[in-house]
């Protein structure tokens, strides 16, 4: 086992100590595994609350902070955060103006947000979700029924805190979490297997010479196993599956986004080549991020998610923001 | 070969075509591998000019922007760039008050960029160099005589780009960098080899199970070889080997630096026993980063560099930052 870690047990704590110490603007309460923007709740502002498995990171508790994230709450690697969990993340961050849950789709997330928001709603807080289904890969997989939540997860975050963190009502920040959903899908493309720190070994089996394509964040089964392609094969197969599905008018906002083990070298020169591929199926690009920011522990390869973009929607993506894994001025 | 790739003769002109698509404040020569802040030269302030092999992204091309580098030099994977790159660099950002090198202690580019200065020198720009020797694991490597230059890079660019970013004097910026890399001590461990794309194949032998301490950045031998050990037991190791060198009597900036391939969630847990030994040896910290940002492609593993401050390097460190890799406002 090739992992810098104490036992696998304490892995999650570890990490949140580790967070804590780094972060003087967050607040980390290790113990009940709550991370929330120090200055929250915020005056007359929406808060957006996230969470899922560990093993993703950033994804989600490092893009809490202003103009994105008010709270993310990790679960154990690769398993649903507890309802008990939101309801501290959502009451922590509620200023009076209700809480948006964004839920990745997987079955475990899904239900224990559900279970979630009524807690919360019983507390008095008004609770709004959206759900991010963007991978265009498979249908129904180990953890999911429908499609699986991965990049679009940031996009959503995103705009859906610009928007919070210039003052919109829980109304207009959900419908424009919703519209970032559905305009953006995502494909993702292993070269490696993932490795937990419960399990120690791969959690499934990827010769040297083989790649999986259309792959989950989780090491689900994708489309199809091939013998390894070329950095231009792979994002004209990639491209092509998010296009096919998305079919977008608008100029888009591109993720080029690493799995974990995949060098950044590596990453850069796979966008020359996604951006070779937009170039000629006749789509506009507005923005490009390069970088692993929803990864799957230390597997290699990676994934790309389009979102198509408005003016607003445009506006709200390059709106400041400040948090460990994103942040930009204006 | 797990790599996402097209060959390996273009993989350094395919990252930098990736990079110019993704940061239009970049200005990138692909041809020529100069990557150059878009308003340079910027009028009464000092450039720096950094460059080194590929493979160790971020470093240096992603630190090129407002605050940190003027400019970069990549050469190919863990092989110096040529003078040629660092005198068209210097050309480009040169307003007329001189450009400091920051050169990593590494036999090709120290006399790479001696010869790069003396050719600049010629053209008129004044030139002074800086030369980053942090590594305390081993004196004398197959790159290396002397110390090698690994994580205490990114102080000295960091804290010399903020100077010039100021109005130091040439002078002024070339003093700190020294105090900056003086002031710093790194130590690094790989749980597993690096494959280079040229290569292929790992270039060193590091069975699973075992781990080397005090390795370099292109997987140069370290120190010793040993058992698989603990987060916590890597992090004594590692700071003491640090401070043993040091001796620091002032806060130190922390770098707790992934090698590329080791998940960020082992990243902080390991920041974790970094803060923790620290604290038990009494060492205040300033600030902390944690984060993939002097990497040695797909090798897993970590380093930790700490550099003491005074006033003035905290406040230089702490100055607003605008790069691919590292941003800040006030």
């Amino acid at each position: 086992m090739r992992m810098l870690i104490n036992v696998a047990e304490t892995v999650v704590a570890d990490a949140l100590r580790g967070m804590a110490a780094a972060h003087p603007r967050l607040t980390v309460d290790v113990e009940n595994r709550v991370v929330v923007r120090s200055d929250a709740p915020v005056a007359g502002r929406v808060g957006i609350v996230s969470g899922g498995g560990s093993g993703h990171e950033p994804l989600h508790a490092g893009f809490v902070g202003p103009g994105m994230l008010s709270a993310a709450c990790p679960g154990e690697v690769f398993t649903s955060p507890v309802p008990d969990q939101m309801v501290r993340a959502a009451a922590a961050v509620d200023s009076g103006q209700g809480v948006l849950f964004v839920v990745k789709n997987y079955t475990g997330d899904v239900l224990n947000f559900d279970m979630a928001a009524e807690l919360a709603e019983d507390e008095g807080i008004q609770v709004a979700k959206v759900l991010v289904d963007d991978d265009v890969a498979v249908t129904d997989s180990s953890f999911t029924a429908g499609r699986r939540g991965t990049g679009a997860t940031l996009f959503v975050e995103k705009i859906a805190g610009a928007a919070a963190e210039e003052g919109a009502p829980l109304e207009r920040v959900e419908a424009l979490a919703r519209q970032v959903n559905a305009s953006s899908r995502s494909f993702g493309v292993a070269l490696s297997a993932v490795t937990t720190p419960a399990k120690g070994t791969p959690t499934f089996d990827l010769p040297p010479g083989e790649l999986e394509l259309g792959i989950g964040i989780h090491g689900e089964p994708g489309r199809e196993r091939r013998p390894m392609m070329t950095s231009g094969e792979i994002a004209d197969f990639a491209v092509d599956a998010v296009l096919d599905d998305l079919r977008p008018t608008r100029p888009v906002l591109v993720l080029v986004n690493g799995m974990g083990a995949t060098p950044l070298l590596e990453l850069y020169g796979f966008n020359a080549e996604v951006q070779r591929v937009l170039t000629e199926r006749g789509v506009a690009v507005a923005r490009t991020l390069v970088g692993n920011y929803v990864t799957s522990l230390d597997m290699a390869g990676c994934s790309v998610t389009l979102c198509q973009v408005d003016e607003e929607l445009l506006r709200l993506w390059d709106a400041p923001v400040e948090t460990p894994a994103l942040r930009w001025g204006r």
